[in-house]
């Protein structure tokens, strides 16, 4: 089959690869059907992480199931399912806390021992899942393909600003103010509209990216950063911040801006992978009563809940996608969202 | 009247100041029947912050109103009081928000310009209190002299560790851990218990302390700090930590091992002020999702709520006094709690 390899930074390629097989008896083998680029894919494609040797990448992929292991209860062949960008068993006790991605039995999309040895993530024709009655959530009904962005979203990066929302603990009739315009910040202003905010101010300087903003619920639009960014925040917000503000960047100068922007008593909900700002500032949280809480999301947990509104259209994450490249062309993929060409790239095997 | 000063670092004295009078036409003088020693009234004691000339210190207190201002409506001479640590209109956005900490009128006792110039803050035999219909929640009714010392723990302590409990998300059927056994700790024990907590793990190696945290409901004793700590915690909550930590001491050791005692997807409430450590490691918060919420307690808003817990006896806060002087020794109320002979000290002009 095809997979995508990253060789070195700025280096991707579309290589041939042994299909996988059941090598588990939890396993599913599942056929691609779209998969993406996540933002923190340029990592290593940019060189902020290092690359040691080629190795396969990505990590979201809806699909359809195309063989199951003897130890399979739930996922059948023939299933549409989404897989999440880690592997669980949905039954342990972090899982059962809403926290899988800290699941006691699970693991991450390459390798690992435990379960079953190497497992591709997507950027694919097709998929080794193991723990598949944990990890992936059948879609079962017909699905049109105009559907597909919308459920492959809930993959990572719909469930991931959903998580900065919950995090900060988003009630009906708050103000929010979300950090970052990328596709996680984006699905976060789908989700705060969702959990009924009231006042949604975007922080983006893109046109394009401040159109689509609009249009998943910000109210207010906030281009300037800083010391200035967060003075706009505070006069759309009766001068004193943000009820809940969602990071959804990682970078020491985003999250200084969350925490800036929010009220005192309010909360920043984070779901940027931190990236060169491994420390939060404790004086400025303790002194106004700003709590910080969120991490890598769960977001297996969240897909049930969301399923229903992207399948009737109540919310449309899928927009994010707004380049969409048969596989062979993931290098092109990489490239376009490096240059911000794109916001997110979808890919069909 | 009396009042006490600190002069330099272990140079506490009690000494001959003016009496206060009505400076704002918002407010009153009271005569304390009761006031104490704060743990942070220690840093400058023990020189962690400087002293620069002789100043009076204390913020704790309960008394009686003698006076009050043209502009007061609420609160009435003869009135007993209690004072949070700090200064709020009860008012403003902040303060309706629940954080009168950052209120948009207040401040703190000592001197500020806005608020009539300096305010004694309870160390001493009266004191001028501004903002007084905010500030002062009357208790009416007659007051045995046996509820002094719990109705004094509500202007700081049993709010703070309450504030503890509330900004961790404490929920009935919880596994609490507490590091901390000062005053805060040992309150933030009952707060937890208050609200409904049902594993309560004290980290606690005083056997005095440790004996007053299972009176007020401490469940289990952890005597052991760091890794050794971690592991004990996690061995009474299903190997994977406490549902929700109460940070109450306030440095970087503390913070770390009520972080790495969290479970994944629970939370530190924090109380103590920051000393000593500046910042909180981003990486072992999010790859856990393990929040941060807390900071200098808004006890004001909480009087009303425990009030009512304390006057019954449902709560015994007052416990925490173990050593009542006449407030011309308060210097050997400092030495006390200085030298750990004490848990706090109550002081009685």
């Amino acid at each position: 089959m095809l997979a995508t390899l990253i060789h070195a930074p700025r280096d991707i390629r579309v290589e041939t690869v042994p299909d996988p097989v059941l090598s588990t008896g939890g396993d599913a083998i599942v056929k691609v059907v779209a998969a993406c680029v996540c933002g923190s894919d340029l990592w290593p494609y940019r060189g902020v992480t290092p690359t040691h040797g080629a190795h396969r990448i990505g990590h979201e992929f809806v699909g359809v199931v195309e063989a199951v292991g003897d130890d399979v209860r739930i996922i059948e062949v023939g299933d549409f399912v989404i897989a999440p960008f880690y592997v669980c068993d949905n039954t342990c006790i972090n899982c059962r806390n809403g926290v899988s991605t800290s699941c006691l039995h699970g693991g991450w999309w390459g390798g690992e021992d435990h379960l079953g040895g190497f497992a591709d993530g997507g950027q694919g024709e097709r998929v080794r899942v193991p723990l598949a009655d944990g990890t992936l959530v059948p879609v079962r009904g017909e699905i049109r393909d105009d559907q597909v962005p919308g459920l492959l979203t809930l993959s990572d990066v719909m469930g991931t600003g959903h998580h900065a929302a919950v995090s900060a603990g988003v009630r009906p009739g708050d103000s929010v103010a979300v950090v970052g315009d990328g596709a996680v910040g984006l699905c976060a202003i789908i989700a705060a509209r969702r959990l009924g905010a009231t006042t949604i101010i975007a922080m983006s300087r893109h046109p394009e990216r401040q159109e689509l903003a609009r249009v998943f619920g910000a109210t207010h639009l906030v281009a300037e950063r800083g010391d200035v960014g967060v003075t706009a925040v505070q006069e759309l917000t009766h001068g004193i911040g943000a009820d809940r503000v969602l990071e959804c960047v990682g970078t020491k100068e985003s999250m200084d801006q969350a925490i800036r922007s929010t009220r005192p008593g309010g909360m920043v909900g984070y779901v940027g992978a931190p990236n060169g700002g491994p420390e939060l500032p404790v004086r400025p949280l303790f002194n106004r009563n700003v709590g910080v809480n969120g991490g890598i999301a769960p977001v297996r947990g969240y897909i049930e809940e969301l399923l229903p509104d992207v399948l009737s259209g109540a919310i449309e994450p899928g927009r994010v996608f707004d380049l969409e490249l048969p596989l062979g062309e993931a290098a092109e993929a990489y490239a376009a969202m490096d240059e911000r060409r794109a916001i997110k790239v979808l890919l069909r095997p």
